[in-house]
């Protein structure tokens, strides 16, 4: 409980500078999803730059949604200096499985890299392993979603992940993963309307980049609270638009200013968090 | 009146996959309208990756809102595959008129592509087949607006490019055109927050695309049909913000979401649609 | 007061194009504000045809948020053809003192560009003219901050940077100062949700360039009095706000769409402008 507590207390207090390599689709919502965080973003993806500004900041977001070779190559030097630096590193594979380029790009990562933790969705996730999932561009493919049924090996596979990747694996859908080799936090918050909405999965990103950045003796945990956090703030963001009769669109800014006025005693009363 | 039922649940059943390379002013808002319209973006604009794209999609779209060298060569390669393989291309020169680059690419890509649908206000669709227009960078010039007094010249202009280009042309407006070389529709749906705000037409290259993508045999239909429907939700989303006393940056999230609430009876029965 | 009116009757007549080479995370937010400012934005950074662009245009923002190797030479290329017209540039220094690659780029182009108006919070503008300031990504660091204690020595800065630059300085923060090197206005508009929404700063940058390119004899003025103008705008957002207890996200369509309402006289009642 009272972790809860100083894991958004460090991360106010500590307003951590996360640098983003990300796409232009969803980099907009990602900076107002930072600093509703309480940390800052800076984004900045030029290869004669990003070794400085990694140098700068307590946190480095990769995201491939829509990498080019020019960024490729930058999100390798950033993340050799965010390694060499001891800066944790969180890996968005968007979209893997989707062209070559990507399926390449995720394997170079994956050699050249050490991530503190890789978030993707189930497609995304079991690809970077092992190229055995379907994948219909950047979303999930419907028999790759994770639920009560599949759980169980989804666990296992999200743990074994962990043990080859050095990383947290983090496997988003309607239940959500997170897991390192040891333990493995399963995530009931979060809501339908989310997946309606371009960013949410983007966003998730900057949010564990921010709360790590912030607790770095408490990886797993904080990734764990991250991703609660980012559902019950969808939750939140869904009951307040009830009352305005908003849609998915409006949802978005909701979901966004939940997580700014987010305290320890909301997210504690209303976490659907399970260890196994 | 049947038919109309049928192209939004096409477009909701298959649920097609989109791909976009267009510019980063409007990105977000394509990728979030083309979610509303019940398709899937997917946005990816780097040469190593656009034919694997272009693979996996039902549909391209190609705006030129922020060309550069390298995502033009981008577009016709991915333009080439998708003729290849038979996927029709929604193309919106944005801005065509304004610029020696935006010109020589749009000759370029009317000599080398074959699409299904030319999308433009009327200063960029006059600069396309005849570059007698004037231009006002990316907006219509005030002399080039469709009225009721210049709409019969209008009316043939969209015929005779139909005729020329082999696509179904869309001329975008206070009143919207949408031809092939046989049949014209007119449209007197919409409203005047619309240009207000950035990205609308953007917007409406999505609709198009998704609506297309998921009714092949039905060009001309499902392109007027989706002209009318971004139409009709910018009316909603002005009777739902005149409530709200909401303003025009505002409306924009009420037309996305609008777009996902859209129902065929509620199409039908707004929809201002005339065949000459 | 009557000079007020004229500057916004001036820009909703002339409703100038305004050419941005700028970042991909707030280019949207700035598209749409220049809107709501009765200008037209067009964003365009190829070096094959910014050129072009700016001989279409009344006026060009550089903003260096998210530059690359590209961008940075078309934005010289842009700078150098708006001189030789004698077309107004705004200059956002972005995260001026964060990279090698800022710092050089910064430098470059005070040599080599003319500026009208130069804008950015108080680390950027320090960095720039001294490189003696800390700087903390793209956010201004808390002892750069402008305050009431150390405001006397911040105008006095302005004006000597206006000196050196033969630019109009604006230095923003939660006082703004507007200085050249004979005038200087000091702003106490603008409101403390706006730091906590990634944009306002480039907002700024667009609304400045949309006043300047319909007032050109009056720079100075019509720069004070587009700060004044934001600022106000971030007041009546939060009132709105308030009354729908809405948060800092929700702001940012209210801050747009109350720029588009804001007519002289509410500017006129609401401004704090003092001259020194």
């Amino acid at each position: 409980m009272n972790d809860i507590e100083t894991i958004l207390k460090n991360t106010a207090d500590k307003n951590p500078l996360v640098h983003f390599i990300t796409n232009y689709v969803t980099a907009n919502d990602c900076a107002n999803m930072c600093l509703a965080c309480h940390a800052s973003p800076v984004m900045a993806d030029d290869g004669d730059e990003v070794e400085d500004i990694v140098s700068l900041c307590a946190a480095l977001v990769l995201n491939i949604g829509t990498l080019n070779r020019r960024t490729v190559c930058s999100m390798l030097q950033a993340g050799r200096k965010a390694n060499a630096l001891g800066k944790p590193i969180v890996f968005d594979p968007v979209g893997a499985g989707a062209s070559t380029l990507r399926n390449e790009t995720v394997k170079t990562f994956l050699r050249e890299l050490e991530f503190a933790v890789i978030k993707g969705n189930s497609s995304e996730i079991r690809h970077l392993f092992g190229g055995f999932a379907d994948t219909k561009g950047v979303d999930v493919a419907a028999q790759d979603l994770v639920t009560e049924r599949n759980l169980t090996e989804a666990v296992r596979l999200a743990r074994e992940m962990s043990v080859v990747s050095g990383a947290v694996i983090v496997i988003t859908g309607p239940i959500d993963i997170v897991s390192d080799s040891a333990r493995t936090y399963i995530c009931r918050n979060g809501h339908s309307w989310m997946p309606e909405v371009t960013g949410t999965g983007c966003m998730l990103g900057g949010v564990i980049a921010s709360y790590i950045a912030a607790n770095q003796g408490e990886l797993l945990h904080a990734t764990a609270v991250a991703v609660a956090a980012m559902g019950i703030c969808g939750e939140l963001a869904h009951q307040r638009g009830r009352r305005l009769q908003a849609g998915a669109h409006a949802h978005r800014s909701l979901l966004i200013d939940a997580m700014r006025r987010l305290d320890a005693q909301t997210l504690q009363e209303n976490m659907k968090l399970e260890t196994r």
